[in-house]
């Protein structure tokens, strides 16, 4: 099942809406095929891994990262495909929690007699599926906060643009996350303040996310960097984004946060890193709007300087704890990630 | 020499102004002896260890964490005590930076024909002294700042008595830092807000460290609970301290923070545990007087708060980077630790 969730890697950030997916066939302890759900409309991580296979798939095992579906969709059930393979085992790591399949996929392989084993791996699974699943089962993407911090809890400094805070195998942790995640957030003012490209660098075969601004009032360069093709500007109902409009971009309207991400949800967007500044990241965590943070912690001391949230006002004992943690040290810098939700289940 | 270290450790706390000193003696590769200064006007490490050899030491290696002194102080010279037990070798961590000894030590035992190493694990040892070689080299304790802090860079909430942040563990390991600094440092901002004891507790063995109270104006209550036997006041050299010097609180009078650091040197005080709030540490780090820091990341966000630092005001390149970090996991939380000063060398 590792190696199916490696290959199901592959597919991070291109699926949306459909979940990252792979498939390994074994026969005999020997891996004999391998696949990966690479974007929507294209075939299933079962079906490159049938195909891979041959007919060295017939009375093997086929683990898949995913119950297989069981409806037509944009393809034919892949529960239909394991069955016509010949496989004589199934293990999935999780259910899937889609109503049109969520158990009927798992029926329809053993009412054809095959052996089915449901949950290995079952929670890396499910984080890797965490963008598929919030937009299926919440109606809204997945919200990873990320930040980079000094020690004395600064983002930046004061009245500058931002310098970075982190070092080098920090960035390159970051331009992986946006080549796996399906947008990137900022607000007005990061964009205002640093024009950010937002794009995906130094990622072998990396693709960039969309870009998504929050502009309440659609008052940001329409000419700024961050809007390439399948930018998003996400502003009050009332504002006037003619200019944005004229610029192709895609403009969403919303009057509320959960509004907002319900929007983008429509938009097909699974997931999204948000990447700052204070205010718009203390409104998401305000709203209880953030799924995930992760943190880059520098081992620095600045002084002054700007807190990645100065909201809500609340005793220490109300903090708000992470799950999940993780530390990791990446060169000079410390990683810690933790979950703020948790990850949608059927 | 990890077991002088380790001996030289149980004087933590309780040698200033002199150095914690741990001496280990070895024949024919057994242990025969083990000694340590326990506190200024007792003997020296070297004297305990051989005490304990006896007869054994004749022909042995004396491993010393300090070079071994040269001079008549308040006891005489351990150089003469390891010449006359008979010792063929003296393995020597670091030199002592006492101009009265300062080489002179080693000198005079090589002069009687014992063979002397210098400079193992003299990293360590340097650090374990940080205190000493602070007061004899720089006329000013070894500064240890320690705060604990959210995820989102928050040492406490508005308005309120500082809720914990940080865990049971942290809470241990900061009393058992109590316990080895002479001093624990607070401002009147923090005495006033949580009325702390500042005392040593949980820690067997434990002596509680010296309370120390920057108040400018003199204006915190002569009753609080951190004023005990050997409590210094540091205030304006105009403040009206009248009200504490009759609660016989010691009462030291300083123009500024270097001044007042040298104050509590001439007291004997060669290690400051500040331990807060914001306003006093940036004081001391705008001055360059924080030498260590010493922090506990809580995994959990908190949202509007107060801050460790909130000044000076300086861009993010001009961050002030820490050296030698350590990254530790302590329960829920994680403990980075780092230099901001290096530890003055001979």
């Amino acid at each position: 099942m590792t190696l199916a969730l490696e290959q199901a890697a592959r597919g991070l950030g291109r699926t949306a809406p459909n979940p990252p997916v792979g498939c390994v066939v074994v026969q005999e302890e020997v891996v004999v095929g391998r696949g990966f759900h690479p974007r929507a409309g294209e075939p299933h991580a079962e079906v490159f891994a049938l195909r891979d296979a041959g007919e060295r798939a017939r009375g093997g095992t086929a683990y898949v990262t995913l119950e297989p579906c069981s409806h037509h969709g944009r393809t034919p059930p892949c529960a239909d495909a394991l069955i016509a393979a010949g496989v004589r085992r199934v293990v999935v790591a999780a259910l899937d929690p889609n109503p049109l399949v969520a158990g009927r996929g798992v029926q329809r392989l053993r009412d054809a007699g095959i052996e089915v084993t449901v949950g290995a791996l079952e929670a890396q699974a499910a984080r890797q599926q965490a963008g598929f699943r919030s937009l299926i089962m919440r109606g809204r993407p997945w919200v990873v906060a990320k930040y980079a911090m000094t020690l004395d809890g600064k983002v930046a400094a004061l009245n500058e643009s931002n310098g970075a805070v982190s070092g080098s195998q920090a960035r390159e942790r970051t331009m992986r996350w946006r080549d796996e995640l399906d947008a990137i957030a900022v607000g007005s003012g990061t964009l205002g303040l640093d024009n950010p490209a937002l794009t995906t660098r130094g990622v072998s075969g990396g693709r960039d996310p969309r870009p998504v601004v929050f502009d309440r009032r659609a008052a940001s360069d329409p000419q700024a960097r961050a809007w390439r093709d399948g930018a998003v500007l996400v502003t009050a109902p009332d504002a006037n984004a003619a200019a944005h409009e004229s610029a192709g971009i895609t403009v969403q309207r919303a009057g509320s946060l959960p509004d907002a991400l319900s929007g983008l949800a429509g938009l097909g967007i699974s997931s999204v890193l948000l990447e700052g500044g204070p205010t718009l990241l203390s409104a998401f965590f305000a709203q209880g709007l953030v799924d995930e943070v992760r943190v880059f912690l520098s081992p620095t001391l600045l002084g002054a300087g700007l807190s990645p949230l100065t909201g809500p006002t609340r005793p220490m004992h109300e903090a708000q704890a992470l799950r999940d943690v993780t530390v990791e040290t990446l060169g000079p810098d410390v990683l810690l990630t933790g979950l703020l939700q948790g990850i949608p289940r059927v």
